[in-house]
């Protein structure tokens, strides 16, 4: 099934069913008001939204409305986990060449994640504010899941039980805070200002091959300003599937339902897919010419994030965000 | 007031308003059934908890019942956020120097922060569970405040308004899985597990002149298997106030209500008033022997962390944990 977040007046959103073409939608606030209320007693409520999913695709709830994504909200508007992944060798290269800095030498053996910020998510079609352009602003085009809860310890081979939502994410980084604030070796906190999700998040059955071996293998479509910027296979590259950075992240602690874990940047070695960031555009421009072109983004600027099945449909709905002062 | 959460079969479980000689308690459930929910809308609940605890603390509440600390979670069983600061200098001096890494060069200056689990929180009285012995488990006696909806650019003289609890932390460390996480340059995730909070939170006005200028001025009392371990003052050494570091983490994001602030491991640079973790007692021993003495924490080893007025009353109950073998 596929699910949304509409925006109302309350911080957490009214949970909608959305039918799988995306055009049509019903209020879930009957089984589950919200997404953290539906993934905090997900085996009590999920049948009751799948046979709502049924029913809305077969067109026979006279409740139904139009689904408009502008009035959407991240699936979580705030969640209690999020940490992200980054799992594609090529974009942690490239973006440590950026910024000078070496690979991990553990780089193909230990998954590299961060805890992000998940109490306040920008809405897929929300402004990406910024204080200050200096700051270097940047996306990420990203794959995120959504787990239940996941004991300590688990193995690669038991995750995909407790993964219950697919969606895609623009990780937003502020690249130019990034090199001083790893220098203290805590994180990238301020680098990391609030990321946004896709409008619709998607039940794994309901992406069939696309979604195997814990990876997405569909392209992920990001368009600056208006022109596609990069396609980039999101699967064959992803060097630590799911499966392999939850198990890592479980080591030491459960993981408990509504953790949102991502995928870190999507990148091919294939230079003709482009880049899902700007930091590693500019970093391939600096090998070529000695210099970086392409600047990071400010006020105006607008990025798309989408992918399509064989198709051409629209799995998840776009993420279409453009910069703005701060209010 | 004090606030305390009482586990029930809930994620949230109930909150509870407090006595202010941690005796007796009421059900908060009418106002606001979660610590989230009261913080989700502090300005139009907080007044009516305020008169539950006047009328609490003179006795004209039938339904009081005694307070059991054992029967207590966390004030917050589970967060939105947990923004660890690190903000006392002498530690940082010494547990950079167990593990062999250099301070940072803006140590004086620039607050050191992480961002923490913050989905699965212990509770104050819960056991330490432990999967590998060899992970090098330390707990680390800190200061912890509870943030209102915080706008991001907020000034140090601006934070006071924002801050509305105050509270104690056991933050527990794998102190042997940090120097491998840390050279990943992405923070420490899989060696900060779950940390526990006190049973009591208590909102400022409560706390007297003990609270002043954004530090709690009072020594924390941290004692290891029955043994005084450590009453560092958590005041003057406190080189980044708390005012401090949140106007730090606001400079690149707002923080929403329940966000949680720590202060870093409370630490003195005289010797005498012991320590808050293991990890500087060994760097301590390392200076002075050549040699680590004391063991990290294994099965059976019991810390519990209080703090107390002058009268000798405890402010926030008493964190009392026991390392324990994985469920």
């Amino acid at each position: 099934m596929k699910l949304a977040t509409r925006k109302n007046n309350t911080r957490d959103g009214e949970l909608l069913v959305v039918s799988s073409d995306n055009t049509r939608a019903v209020s879930a606030a009957p089984v589950a008001p919200t997404m953290q209320a539906l993934l905090d007693d997900w085996s009590a409520k999920a049948s009751a939204l799948d046979a709502l999913y049924a029913d809305l695709n077969a067109g026979r709830l006279a409740d139904a409305f139009a689904v408009d994504e502008s009035l959407l909200h991240s699936p979580f508007p705030r969640a209690y986990a999020w940490i992200d992944g980054s799992a594609y060798i090529n974009h942690i290269v490239l973006v440590r060449k950026a910024r000078g800095a070496e690979p991990p030498a553990t780089l193909e053996t230990d998954p590299l994640v961060y805890q992000g910020g998940s109490d306040t998510f920008l809405g897929p079609r929300d402004g990406i504010p910024l204080a200050n352009p200096d700051w270097g602003c940047d996306f990420e085009s990203e794959i995120a899941i959504v787990m239940d809860d996941t004991p300590q310890g688990v193995t690669p081979d038991e995750v995909p039980q407790y993964i219950r939502l697919v969606m895609l994410c623009n990780d937003v980084s502020l690249r130019n805070l990034i090199p001083a604030e790893l220098a203290k070796s805590f994180g990238f906190f301020v680098s990391k200002p609030s990321s946004a999700f896709s409008p619709f998040a998607v039940t794994p059955d309901e992406l069939g091959e696309a979604w195997n071996g814990g990876r997405m293998h569909r392209p992920l479509v990001t368009h600056l300003n208006g022109e596609l910027y990069g396609n980039p296979d999101s699967g064959p590259e992803m060097h630590f599937s799911f499966h392999e950075i939850v198990a890592h992240v479980c080591k030491t602690r459960a993981l408990s339902a509504g953790t949102i874990v991502g995928s870190g940047t999507i990148s091919n070695k294939d230079r003709s897919k482009g880049s899902s960031c700007l930091a590693e555009k500019r970093m391939i421009e600096k090998i070529d010419t000695g210099a970086f072109v392409t600047p990071f983004m400010t006020y105006g600027d607008r990025v798309t994030i989408e992918m399509f099945n064989e198709q051409g449909d629209s799995l998840f709905g776009r993420i279409d965000q453009t910069v703005v002062p701060m209010d």
